[in-house]
């Protein structure tokens, strides 16, 4: 079965996720931190794009030894599964997910990754193939789904979660806004790539609940079935 | 004395003011217009880029009749002033708001623009000069003080937003987030431009107020003082 697909983004009021430069931003405080990290540590799987590796080279562990502890309590693997969405295989070796804290990665890689590079990740970690140019995420979901994966957190970057809305895969988001302007045409947003231009093509959303927490907002939203 | 500045924008979720081809897109209901056409009818001017106006043509006239109504019996013209950013004089003559509604209009220009185009306007509206190839908004906005306007409404888009917000000139925010996702690198936002890449270049802002309405969420927020 295909897992649950939660998004979560923290981003300044005018929908930016960092600089035009990619440069990461403290966008929330210390109390949205410590949601995230229980989002993550109720999660089986946390899967960003390989953009937001490349600009941000995060380790996408849980960060609260407590939130760990529980999870070995409870049998589980100290870190929910990392996934890459990297459709020619650009991840580099030294990427900090790859190495830091216990747990299994999974790589996903189109058709047209490097061979060579494919082998040298095949050695480290699991790799799902599939995709001519790009990975069919659809079929991506199907296979964690199939490795027990039930809940799928999304940490970004924009591409990667417009292409989980282009395909329908997305259940829920978390966006956190904060109180911040960052500014920029070319600055990523929420949802990148091409973008929809007709009203059905657009999702959905039902606001579960705000909440104000720190100097910002938290908005949860259920995706509407089309 | 330079106006108040309030901004307000209505946008997705992912923060985008329309699509990627700059199609207006019903982002808010009923609840919504209502709001801003109170908002409209208590300022002294409204303004727009002259972006907002080649795309949507907007007439930014007080839609309801009470409130011009109101507006006329406190001595007040039926429309605010409106007023369009418009560095090079691009407007067409055709435009809604140059003719449709009672009340005064103001095209702000630069010494980029064409001679022969600020003669015709200057038969028709007030035209503010100023600015080498960009409309100076510090001075614009003294020019608007002198003629009597104390809260000027800026209804996008979001490259003169930003230009207001990288000359430090916005006082207050109101933000409608619509439940929709719109997408696309290239869709408009509430800050486009440049933007801004250094810590102390962001606007902060302080949440007033977050009233749910209709679909989506409108935000308020006061920008602090740097």
């Amino acid at each position: 079965m295909r897992p649950r697909v939660v998004i979560n983004v923290a981003m300044s009021l005018d929908g930016k996720l960092s600089t035009r430069e990619r440069k990461q931003v403290k966008i929330s405080g210390k109390e949205d931190f410590e949601r995230v990290d229980k989002l993550k540590a109720k999660s089986d799987a946390i899967m960003v794009g390989i953009g937001t590796v490349l600009a941000d080279d995060p380790s996408l562990t849980i960060k609260s030894d407590e939130l760990k502890h529980k999870r070995l309590e409870k049998g589980l693997e100290e870190n929910p599964v990392r996934v890459v969405v990297d459709s020619a295989a650009r991840i580099p070796l030294t990427s900090s997910l790859l190495y830091k804290g216990k747990g299994r990665r999974v790589i996903a890689v189109s058709r047209r990754a490097d061979p060579q590079k494919v082998i040298e990740l095949k050695k480290i970690v699991t790799v799902i193939e599939g995709g001519e140019t790009e990975v069919d995420l659809a079929r991506l979901l199907d296979e964690l789904g199939a490795m027990g994966v039930h809940q799928l957190m999304v940490e970004g970057g924009g591409t990667l979660i417009s292409g989980l809305f282009a395909a329908r895969l997305v259940d829920e988001i978390y966006t956190f806004i904060g109180n911040l302007i960052i500014g920029g045409k070319d600055a990523p947003t929420l949802a990148d790539g091409e973008g929809f231009v007709r009203e059905n093509d657009f999702s959905r959303l039902t606001l579960l609940e705000a909440t104000q927490l720190g100097k910002g907002i938290l908005l949860h939203w259920k995706v509407s079935p089309q």
